[in-house]
């Protein structure tokens, strides 16, 4: 099991799992190293190879056929698991730590080796969607539960280990500080607007036109006025819905067509660019809060963090908001 | 000139600097991304193309020759630049932003193009030592600087652009909200217990024993116990000293020594690894204060980041520090 260590100068969490390294020794991770995709054969999220990964948690089938199209499933080598003790303790020098209790999940969102989110369909895309937010309603009923990410890493700048289509959810029994402090920023902006800071960002992004990305009757797509990296795209909901999992079924597939269509701009400006997803929440319980908004953040990962936005946590973004969301309106499939 | 922007959500900085980009044309980048060195004539940091770069603003004369063996000069594209305006103004869109004020310089670390730190004398590395205390103290009485960083990209996947050994310093008009949040979390340290959290750090690291690299008479060297990645490494000094430039004369060659043999220990570790190295100094203005201890971060850059981290701010270290201290203590010159 793994280990949750307070950072003494931050009072940031790390999760200490050092049996997430076994995962490496995967020969999938070489073969998607060296440019080539690992086969079928060996592949655990494969279809017939579902004898490689914990048992599943939720399926979905896809339509006119018996086999699954999204199959969730344990982390084979999680980062936190749900077997432990919840209550923080100072080891006799004075640090703190945890054991690293939560829950790790795997999203597989195909049953097809190579196929991108960006290529499926938008029923397709539609199905992961239901998945997360399936799982996010049943883990966030999970008492010790504090903070639940889901996210996406595609292509091996932006951290994954197995090439085949996947995402992948993070439930911690500590609220990260980096999202405390986010929600209580939305916090100070609705005492002093009486208004939600997400719902007023998007707004003001529709008023200022020159970062909007696309804009459908229930979505909003931007490049935000302070984009960390290029090509920084968020997707925010126009209902003001604090947490994912209050997205009703009737929103599912326009947000599964605005995703695609966002992918494919960003897949066409970008060739192909490795990415991270982040599916942005409050903190697990602030789910009918006015304060926050439920947001999808995109990042492409076409420059490396260096020396200096790590001794200062301030981003050097080389391209301008204005200049990237320009060339993705000019972008069509 | 750049632009200093405020994400409304975390009220962190991000610096928009367009202008950078020119710099990615350069064509040493893509010989360093094909494995090649750039060559010597074309290297703007190599002795001979000194025309290349800004004017100089410090050098240094290597020991029995007539040319230098260190030099500073300001980058040719600056995230920061010292003219402009230093007063924040509210958008009529009600975002906050400010001109990218600040200082941005190069410091090359050896005339030899391909000579790394690692395998510089102790003589040599005291001189990019005492680079950094000088123009740290220089720029420090600058009326508008809040902060300033020293750090060094070595390799690529540290975020490099140029193979010649070289570090930077970037001096900015605004305290960076990691640093001020750092600061306030060893403030109340102070407060509750009437000492100063680093120098205590170290104190705890040298009495547990088993995360430290190396000790000597002057300083600590150790892996912390909630290191955010593999082989994450600090150096320590045993004298409190809350700023880098309160740093004694007689200090600077036992703490190139120690540099010298912790960068040793790391390359023979992992094999000539990516690294990022950040000098870590409190808020401008406060080189004085009993709250803070000024120290010098490794973080070698042989894991990626993903969309947890991201989304999240906690890090998945998959090292425990205890394991790498220990391998860092076994491996000799």
């Amino acid at each position: 099991m793994s280990e949750i260590r307070q950072d003494p100068t931050t009072k940031e969490w790390v999760i200490m799992a050092p049996e997430r390294r076994k995962r490496l020794d995967d020969t999938n991770l070489q073969l998607i190293r060296e440019g080539k995709s690992s086969t079928v054969n060996a592949c655990p999220f494969c279809p017939g190879n579902e004898n490689l990964t914990p048992p599943e948690v939720l399926s979905f089938k896809g339509s006119g056929t018996n086999s699954w199209q999204v199959r969730v499933f344990p982390n084979k080598f999680p980062a936190v698991s749900p077997e432990g003790n919840n209550s923080k303790r100072i080891e006799h020098n004075g640090f703190l730590s945890m054991e690293g209790i939560g829950c790790h999940e795997v999203i597989v969102e195909s049953p097809i080796h190579n196929k991108s989110l960006v290529f499926m369909t938008d029923a397709e895309i539609a199905m992961v969607l239901r998945a997360y937010r399936q799982r996010y309603r049943t883990i966030a009923q999970m008492p010790y539960i504090k903070s639940i990410i889901i996210f996406k890493n595609h292509g091996v700048k932006a951290g994954t280990s197995l090439g085949h289509p996947h995402s992948q959810l993070v439930a911690t029994a500590v609220v990260p500080g980096h999202i405390r402090r986010q929600y209580e920023v939305a916090i100070s902006y609705y005492d002093d607007n009486g208004r939600c800071l997400y719902s007023d960002l998007a707004a003001r992004e529709l008023e200022t036109k020159t970062r909007i990305v696309l804009e459908t009757d229930r979505f909003t797509v931007f490049h935000p006025f302070a984009s960390h990296r290029p090509f920084e795209t968020w997707i925010m909901p126009k209902t003001n819905h604090s947490s994912f999992i209050q997205t009703s079924e009737e929103d599912i597939p326009h947000l599964a067509q605005v995703l695609k269509t966002t992918l494919l701009k960003l897949h066409h400006c970008l060739d192909n660019p490795d990415y991270n997803l982040i599916l942005d929440n409050p903190p697990v319980g602030q789910e009918n809060s006015d304060f926050y908004q439920w947001h999808i953040r995109i990042i492409p990962r076409i420059t490396e963090s260096a020396g200096f936005e790590i001794g200062s946590g301030i981003f050097i973004n080389t391209s301008l908001p204005e200049e990237t969301a320009l060339i993705m309106r000019g972008v069509h499939d």
